[in-house]
């Protein structure tokens, strides 16, 4: 599994090299003040904290540290786009499970899209390696409740699964939902890699700097695969970060951003309604995912070739791009050929943009009622 | 060969984020600026300029992207240490033809490392993918000549083999020594891909920001593979090594740079001399190569278990760190097991430091004479 241990001799140097290559100690020495409460731990620097070239390099260091040839990893859909390659360069198989959504016309929650666990269960193998959880979840903006990570720990623990936990929304969940860490169940911490992302904590997302928190059984190996791949993870803005995260708590860095986005957030939502738009309202990230089956155009309307064979959500977003002046992205994007028709129906519309961006944004929408199928 | 188009559709988003992972316009433009005289071509920032997480990453992209099970990458020792696992890492197989250093009990230069070129076309199999040449190459100091480069041309054309040619060194070349770029020569553009870093340009390695030059067939399937493995580089650092980039000629930066450098080398070179000892005397880059097949130790040293087992120059490295307090690196470590014992002769000393730090180097290695066996 540990791929970094195939790298013929040069033990010294390469414990020297990985000094460095965990990220300074400074910085990781904040990540544990900030995030020891969080975890209900005493987080060790040298063993359980590894600094990443963002959360992303983070996450494929993983892959190259665990991933052997044919092993399946666990994927609920819709998944974040980066993990399928991440995946499939490392040789792994990626395995599908769809989150269900309440069909409705009217607004549902985040927390209506529902894991069926007999499905889940379905797609463990002999050969599952691992299971990717997103909370808060990118693109549907679900936290996980605590019962519905309970029940991923029981068959985490029964099929012996690793757990890969992106939580680099984290600090963005709104209206008092509880964010439960998946690493603090009883039991979990042993085969779990938390993921976090100063880019996405501090809207720094050019920095490129990210982390993993886990048990030295996960984080040794990754150590291993990071220093191959880009030795380190850049220092001045590892310190910046760092810089930030010990600051934040005072300053009430994050209360402040939250209701921030939460402006933001009642911007769109309240464009959406006053169309009558179903919509997905999220309970964390900045994603809304927009219920576009009642948006129609034209037969004859001139959609661009790379269009033409995708879900109808690729046709919708590029028809609000063009006629409406928003763009989005078609959610089928983020699911596997067979399950795209549940994503088409929607599209997701991001508002980490600035108020006035966003209030623009929301006058062009006014415009989409002409473009709607009424019942 | 281009993993990037294994991943499945997405086409548009893809070519949007491959248009944010390719680096900064203003940073490629910049190393458009500096390097279209050196190349003696117009090179197009959007097609040929790829910006990495390092110099490190942008390499191991390349073996991502190229790189099929057994493929063989042939390598000269002794090599820069990431190359090995990032080739296996990728399920590359690396081939190792070693330079054969002149032995003289007098200094020699790093020219009198030479090539055999009929041992390089014995390397050569249906199975080799690529060569990695290292000019300057570290840690031998060796500047290629230009004849050497066209002798290994000559063997890429016949054997249809991609090139990566590191030259991270590039603005460390001493005494006047032309540095010629690989991928000037008649015919090797169009299978060369340039590895350039501004950590070494600008002694800044924790920025982690470095570049590849080549043609479009290298650089769109190696830029496929960075956004998936890194998503892009950091923007900050980015536009700072540009900035140092646009007004480094202006400023003389790289000249005084070299003439400091050069300041440094004397130091540690005249206290060789003095004490005797046979060096490799560096064209390029900020290491020397020391001859420590004379220096002794005690026969009952109380060497720790890690050396045991390892090449003569390890023990070497431990005595004189131990005992006259300055560190070097065991050169055997640059050699695959089968050739430890061209490697076993050196030390390798970087003089990378101020020249405070190496007068005081000098002032204790001057003590090693008590350790010389005469002949």
């Amino acid at each position: 599994m540990d791929k970094g241990c195939r790298y013929r001799g040069s033990r010294d140097r390469c414990c020297q090299s990985l000094f460095t290559s965990k990220g300074k100690t400074s910085s990781r020495q904040a990540l544990k003040n900030y995030y020891t409460p969080h975890f209900g731990r005493d987080l060790d620097i040298e063993k359980e904290i590894l600094i990443t070239s963002g959360a992303n390099e983070g996450q494929y260091s993983v892959f190259v540290a665990f991933l052997e040839q044919g092993d399946e990893v666990i994927m609920f859909e819709p998944f974040f786009d980066q993990y399928l390659p991440s995946v499939t360069f490392n040789g792994g198989k990626p395995v599908y499970v769809p989150l269900h959504p309440k069909l409705s016309a009217d607004k549902i929650s985040s927390d209506d899209w529902k894991i069926d666990f007999d499905e889940l269960r379905r797609a463990i193998t002999p050969r599952s390696k691992m299971i990717i959880i997103n909370t808060p979840h990118n693109p549907v903006g679900k936290v996980f409740t605590r019962k519905e990570l309970e029940s991923i720990a029981a068959l985490a623990e029964e099929f012996n699964l690793l757990v890969m936990c992106d939580e680099v929304y984290e600090t963005l969940v709104y209206d008092k939902k509880e964010h439960v860490r998946f690493a603090t169940l009883p039991g979990m911490w042993d085969r779990t890699v938390t993921v976090g992302s100063a880019g996405k904590m501090f809207a720094a997302t050019g920095w490129r700097v990210g982390w993993l928190i886990g048990p030295e059984s996960i984080i040794k190996p990754t150590l291993a695969a990071t220093t191959r791949i880009v030795f380190c993870s850049n220092s001045p803005l590892q310190e910046a970060a760092a810089a930030g995260i010990e600051e934040a708590n005072d300053r009430k860095f994050f209360v402040n951003q939250l209701s921030e986005y939460q402006e933001r957030r009642d911007i769109l939502t309240a464009c959406f309604d006053k169309l009558g738009l179903s919509y997905t309202h999220p309970e964390g990230t900045y994603f809304i995912l927009l219920d576009i089956s009642t948006v129609t155009w034209p037969d004859n309307y001139p959609f661009p070739e790379s269009v033409e064979g995708r879900g109808r959500d690729f046709k919708a977003c590029w028809f609000i791009a063009m006629e409406i002046g928003v763009s989005s992205i078609p959610v089928s994007e983020f699911y596997c050929e067979e399950h795209v028709s549940i994503g088409e129906r929607y599209a997701r519309f991001a508002f980490c943009k600035d108020v006035d961006t966003l209030k623009h944004a929301a006058q062009r929408l006014a415009g989409l009622s002409k473009h709607l199928a009424r019942s």
